[in-house]
């Protein structure tokens, strides 16, 4: 239907998470109604997200700078002792923006449906463990995973993986935690599920 | 449009909760295609309701029986020093769902918008501060409003209400909880909102 | 969980069109707090549903007086040529209140999907086939049915049901016809599945 | 919280139709994730859409090619005395993939909110009148603007527009007309809007 130019980019959108054949041809329709500075102003972002963004080489969040290591992992004033293991970026500046938490993090990478060991490969599993390994000064392991099917098969997997720490010589022994469930702002009793609302319940303060 | 019995069990069935006047139309469509005797046991169960079925005179809870106490109330298996307020009756039936409470309850009879005398009312706030005062062996009091703009005013107006009862002499104190707040099964933090996300994080274990 | 009256009444509300157990639950707690006036009211209006209203002989509707027939079937100035088949009195109510409709009704009693021959027995098919045939001032038939699954295979099934009536010498001949696709108001062309966009095109005006 | 490039990024995937921030933020860190080649594709496809893809200069599609006229303008198989109005490219598409039009098009480019002057003036409204007026051979003009309120004030400022064309000398006429309105696929007569339904039923076939 549409001209090759078109049908291609319409393609390559398409792959865009959250993105299907019908709202990809609309960012193309939109594209073709910018002015040429403008299209070049997102030409020239995506190129220098390549050459300028690299991942922090101990928790793999995207950063710009001279350093090794993110602003994060490199502030002085965050606690060493804890860390929180996410799935991705986007969780991590959820958990950034709580303003709740001062440890650092680590990017997995993705979830895994249960025991699929090609998945599992993609996720940064090795490199947890030998971080984890290497760094005797974190405590604490905080799983923050989502509790969905996915999320709840992933954060097994890892705590299957990270049981050797759990159980070492006094003082060397690390804790593994995760989100505390409950029910969510706007949730209602009625609604729970009986787990959300079981802990809520022995989570209550 | 209908004729005027018609309309008129429309317009009864239209008050009942969740129920508009399309569904409440549909109602009688469903009642008019009964046998009398399907009918007749309708009518004969709305009926018993009134004359078989009494509130617990301790927690409100609806019951059949000779006690003045419900099942609940009236088992010397559970745990007396803690209560948990609940807004109406299907959310004591939530949680006991849940098998991992066992204390007693009390039904407020719903949830004020903030600041409304008349809708404050209306609820069983006099008699649970009664109750409290006469049962010292209440030692927690669990308010378990759900966290919904109209539950957090609700549970707001009860912690002012019962704030005496939290300073009393050592021993005599009563402590005020409320459900833990977190991520329900199936939640996604990058979805949830920060103070959610912020008591997940609190909440961890 | 609830008390033997209190689950005998939920289970009647539970087979109610569009009611589950737990809206079940919440009727009958909205009607324990009724006062004893307004649940007798209740009663009365259901009692009489069944003593007062019957079904019009002709279109099924429901209604109540002396005559045979529904106000719909007895009014002189409705047009009799013209008969619309509706799957229930709903669909009668929701077409009525269009005012662009003059003709008399059949209510079906329902929709099958495809093929299940108890399921077509439940419908007055039998009724509407013998009023066809013994009313020859019909010139069209309408079937006003949903352009759901369910209700293309009951109007594929109506259509061939009447097929004979519909190929008979000149004069004696009825039409039958189907409500026109298009766009909803409010509807979208982006959106539009290709048969209801073709036929708004076709269809247009 | 993010680096300048990856939030510069952010902010110009979040100006795409349909994307928020979240989402823009998404589309980021996918790219991130991409190998170089991947991204170069993207980077080229994009800057060849304003290289390569022009408007036609009669019916405003995009379309690739030597010619002044796009594909579908330039088909003499296409009966050129219609003319279908749709306010955007997808519209053009989703009409063509129910293959029931023959005719010609107008991109109109977008819909207006009633009688905003600013918003009138970015439709191609000159436009659509010099080709009315310079194309005797159009005999139909197809209103195929969405039946929303933004698309009903859009669709009534044309018919306003387009009155002069009309009303002339026998033969001269155009005729102007809109998508038939009824019930979509998957639709229910008991939740159709009343115009909606009257249509249908003026609509029946």
């Amino acid at each position: 239907m549409y001209s090759p130019t078109i049908q291609k980019l319409i393609d390559l959108f398409s792959k865009f998470p959250t993105v299907g054949p019908r709202v990809a041809s609309r960012f193309v329709f939109y594209l073709m109604g910018k002015k040429e500075e403008e299209v070049n102003e997102l030409l020239a972002a995506i190129s220098s997200l390549k050459r300028n963004v690299k991942l922090c080489s101990f928790c793999f969040n995207p950063f710009e700078g001279e350093s090794e290591l993110c602003p994060i992992c490199s502030d002085p004033r965050r606690d060493k002792s804890l860390l929180c293991i996410i799935s991705n970026e986007t969780d991590l500046s959820a958990i950034e923006k709580t303003k709740k938490y001062n440890g650092l993090y680590f990017i997995l990478g993705g979830t895994v449906s249960a025991l699929k060991k090609a998945d599992i490969e993609k996720l940064r599993t090795k490199e947890l463990a030998e971080k984890i390994k290497t760094h005797p000064e974190i405590k604490e392991i905080i799983l923050a995973i989502n509790p969905t099917t996915e999320g709840e098969a992933t954060a097994l997997y890892l705590e299957r993986l990270l049981k050797p720490f759990t159980c070492g010589e006094p003082g060397r022994t690390k804790k593994i935690t995760r989100l505390g469930r409950g029910l969510p702002i706007g949730g209602e009793l009625e609604y729970a599920d009986e787990e959300t609302l079981g802990s809520a319940l022995k989570g209550r303060r």
